[in-house]
């Protein structure tokens, strides 16, 4: 691997990893809402298998990078934190719609991503990517609470917009601050302006989501 | 199996289900106050460990015995949800010695009533209560923490000694309602007062733990 793929394969690692673990940490918190002791266990069920994905990104850091897990999270810490404080779920319904959206984004971010990776690092980001059915649960959820009571359709539709913005808020903070990052992303010298270009592809297939899960985005 | 058997065991798994459940939620919860990435991680492995021992919980009861677990879990909510409402740790020290005195009375609990499970509960009661090396990771914090500030013993003391009687009040609580179960535990006439007398013991071990803690109980 040359130096410059390296430092943008920690950073890609470091953030998943502070990602999942985030995730895991606010999965279980919003399980608080939940409506009944199935819907509970269902987020919670979610929730343990982002600490598994963060077990097996973080094990592949020390292990086969050789780079300390916390050093690879650290310039991640408060993007991500600042992303969840300012998008903290009000009710059952917008912990579901933000686990949804949330795991959609960064997982068609880090597909864009994984052409660019070496063989093993992209076996280990598809992995962990891989959905495990929760994503279904959630939509279902949203979908049958939209039809009993249509009026929360545009209450959801602004959470969502509300979740996109504040996560392309902090990705261009971080696209300013890593510039090894950026140039995997871009691959040429053009750089901020094919980060811009993926950013909106990200959104376009938000958008199709939202419409998927009976909202406008 | 018995009726009466059945009906205890059905008890016994319903409650250690739905605190698996929310041990898992609370250690999620405090991990928030962990002074580390890395210890923010460590709590977050107790609290996915929680969540399998829940999911193979709940298999069991739904697939071994065919009950519906939140059937088996009902009884149970609330007096766990009291018991976390009434003891909700205020930092990193008080969450930690919460771990470990809960996993470790819950333990003990259970080891004693293991002698009367059929062998197939009884494998898995014991499966499930299987340390993890997790509590080892509080006792060692805290006692490193006692011992760079030995003032902290008294408050974690005072803290310990609430979360016992807390445990208490609800486990009475429990047994006022719970024939089948009390009469698993007692297995004579005298029910009640072989009750007390085994969270007698329970009270005591929980003692010895304290002091092995450098805290007086």
């Amino acid at each position: 691997m040359e130096e410059v793929d390296r430092e943008a394969v920690v950073d890609l690692l470091g953030a998943l990893a502070y990602g999942e673990l985030t995730a895991f940490e606010r999965l279980a918190l919003d399980s608080r809402f939940a409506p009944t002791i199935a819907d509970k266990a269902s987020l919670a069920g979610m929730a343990a298998a982002e600490f598994g994905h963060f077990r097996r990104l973080v094990d592949y850091l020390r292990d086969e990078i050789g780079v300390e897990p916390e050093t690879a999270m650290a310039p991640f810490i408060a993007p991500l934190n600042e992303f969840h404080e300012s998008t903290s779920p009000s009710d059952w319904l917008e912990g579901l719609v933000k686990a949804y959206v949330g795991d959609s984004i960064a997982a068609d971010f880090y597909r864009e991503i994984s052409a660019m990776l070496d063989p093993r690092t992209r076996a280990l980001v598809l992995e962990v990517l891989e959905d495990t059915g929760h994503s279904q649960f959630a939509v279902d959820r949203v979908r049958s609470a939209i039809q009993a009571d249509p009026a929360l359709a545009g209450r959801l539709a602004l959470w969502g917009r509300r979740l996109v913005g504040e996560a392309l808020t902090q990705a261009q903070r971080v696209a300013a601050e890593r510039d090894a990052l950026i140039r995997l992303v871009a691959g040429s010298s053009d750089n901020l302006g094919e980060f811009s270009r993926m950013l909106g592809r990200l959104t376009e297939r938000h958008t199709e989501r939202m419409g998927s899960l009976g909202l406008s985005a």
